[in-house]
């Protein structure tokens, strides 16, 4: 009985002290092998999985469960309303911090699947900012952000010696964009493809005439069955909606 | 015989055609954990390893040799000048470029280990390009490049939503990039550390009048022993050679 006794005090202290911990795990771009030693192990050592999307639907889960023993992990989907709108963005936020930090309190190893890598638009951010400030412990386990993934299907370079790469969310506003020098990628470029086409055709006849060239690059659905890549402004304008494009400004050269 | 001589003449169209493969790996910023199962699978396969530095000496070497079978595994030096001149540079990969198309044609499989990803400032590229050029078929194998380690050991984003991300390599000339909205990422800080302080120090005042603030991150040697967090300018000017600087700029709370 004294041992339950002390089993029961312990527990508490482990509830007050929110002994769980929260991996936000970037889990690459697509292909499994993308996914890090690192980010199997705490899958695998985890209680249970988060997801922002059922199973089935979930694109971080259907990438993990390649290379990962999960088939018999219990999972809990948590809600991301798709939306740029702070206010419901921060509504929803809150319930899954609660969420979260009630399982910590149970002392569980929680398991947050991200697309990617989440230190970049990885709206797993938020949840990670708000479990901390309730107290609960959060970590981020690093992956391979899809711009990696996206010059590596290229063959290409982003940037060497002093190149500067700037990358840029393109379903905002972008046209001062072409101020800057270096290589510029677009993420989710894909719905507004058309209008970016137009505002690199403009830039590439200016560039002209100061001698420069303008090399266009993308690829849609990286890490996807249907993943394409594209060279080139004309073939450009038949990416999809998971489209990364990647500028790079070089000097013509003389004949 | 017949078959001797089927067996020589398949070898001789096995030269023509190059029919090894060169692999650009990247290993991650240094904790082994950060190695892709593809890197690792890719690395043991392998029939030599190619390193820019001796094993005892090479970075890329010490990760891998923590997580990969590779202690068997033949290597061969290639020669990485450490400089920023191109002829130099041009020069010593037109010769590493020999060495691997020589081995290409004994269709070999060469694992090439870079730091980080192999599109993000590595040396490697070079390499790629020759090879492709002189007929020879490469291949990236994408991995965690070092500025994504480095914000998910500050536990910070580097970008969210509209938010731009700014990679500068920062051993060169970088005083126009405080004009670029979104997040700064400094690159290989370390030699211009004093001058970058001494910067963001004036723009940190500027910044003020208009009710603005600078948030300065700092991580030196991610990922090794020595790895060091660093908040704010004043724990800044400690940072040692291998420092990546984030900067980002935040509107000022109304008190």
């Amino acid at each position: 009985m004294l041992t339950g006794e002390n089993e029961r005090i312990k527990h508490n202290k482990r509830i007050e002290k929110m002994e769980g911990i929260l991996y936000g795990i970037g889990v690459g771009p697509g292909d499994p092998d993308c996914l890090t030693l690192g980010a199997v192990r705490k899958i695998e050592e985890s209680d249970l999985l988060l997801l922002p999307q059922e199973k089935e639907k979930c694109y971080a889960y259907r990438i993990v469960k390649q290379a990962a023993a999960v088939a018999e992990k219990e999972t809990i989907v948590l809600s991301f309303p798709m939306t740029k709108e702070k206010a419901v963005l921060e509504q929803a936020m809150e319930e899954n911090a609660k969420v979260v930090c009630d399982l910590l309190k149970q002392g569980k190893r929680l398991a947050f699947l991200t697309i990617g890598d989440p230190s970049v638009y990885a709206t797993y951010m938020y949840l990670h900012k708000r479990v901390q400030e309730l107290g609960g412990k959060a970590q981020m386990i690093s992956g391979v952000p899809s711009f990696c993934a996206v010059a590596a299907k290229l063959g290409i370079s982003l940037g060497e010696q002093e190149e500067e790469i700037h990358v840029i969310p393109a379903s905002y506003e972008v046209s001062h964009a072409t101020a800057y020098q270096g290589i510029r990628i677009y993420m989710k470029a894909g719905r507004k493809l058309e209008e970016l086409c137009e505002m690199l055709a403009s830039e590439q006849k200016e560039r002209g005439k100061q001698g420069e060239e303008l090399q266009v690059y993308a690829v849609s659905d990286c890490g996807l069955p249907g993943e394409k890549a594209m060279y080139g402004l004309e073939e450009l304008k038949s990416g999809s909606y998971l489209t990364v494009v990647i500028v790079k400004i070089v000097k013509k050269m003389s004949r």
